[in-house]
């Protein structure tokens, strides 16, 4: 379970992700330079996945960390490496 | 540059990821389980990248294609391989 | 560590990557249609993807596991989140 | 399509890929640090990337802006967006 630290850490790049967000959508409206567009998309692409590195990382810790001590921890690892799956492609 | 139809599908699709991002933090304040934030993370991430693949389009339909046309396309495709690698990496 | 399983399938499957990058080869000396050797390109990715994936279980398994068990383990979460970081880029 | 420079240099990066393919071989039957296979995976990964980018390149430069300049770019254009869209993720 995500613990205070990274709880605020984590909200505070959300809040500033979506602020990147508006500025894509002002960007748009006010028809910029596409390539500076994409680029702005990119910063956020990377933005996004520092947060979801964060909690995953917060996510070993606690919940997979638990689950190994406990010894019951393949459906845990299983989840785990699903997820990465998911966000790498 | 951006035509009026890439603008309103993009900035429908923009609003739409700032509510998903909105959403986020909601999930992260109510410390909902981390491998769901990680996948919504994952879901957003994919919806910038159609954004970005929908701007990337109309660039090379106005911008791009216009400097070929005009014989003086080198750094203007030079340009749109270097936006592609920062968006892929 | 890798054992005997993830060795054998990781090793078919970096054999049959191998000969799809003979098979890469073998297209840019033909010239092939660039947009079919990008294709072929993303697919070895993809399987490579798959490799790494499967080896980062097995290390979360065995390595992350053990370092969890004996009460040690801040390094070597902290190495597997920036190998994941690298590996998502 | 493909000319001789883009040609030479892709296959030289081709067949250094070949060989650190096999290295990664190497890695898995001497059971290396999972790590140290993972890291090597995601150089591997950035050196297709590389050669994806250059043959795109050479892509838009040749077949993308030959129809532009006939005036029927539509299918070419679509056709190298799905094949970025497949490659980005």
């Amino acid at each position: 379970m995500i613990d205070e630290t990274v709880k605020e850490q984590a909200l505070i790049r959300l809040r500033k992700i979506e602020g990147q967000i508006k500025g894509i959508q002002r960007m748009v409206e006010e028809e910029k330079y596409c390539i500076d567009i994409v680029n702005q998309i990119t910063a956020v692409k990377r933005a996004l996945e520092q947060v979801a590195l964060m909690v995953m990382k917060r996510h070993v810790e606690s919940c997979v960390s638990e689950a190994i001590k406990a010894g019951n921890s393949t459906a845990k690892i299983d989840e785990l490496i699903e997820t990465i799956d998911r966000f790498v492609r």
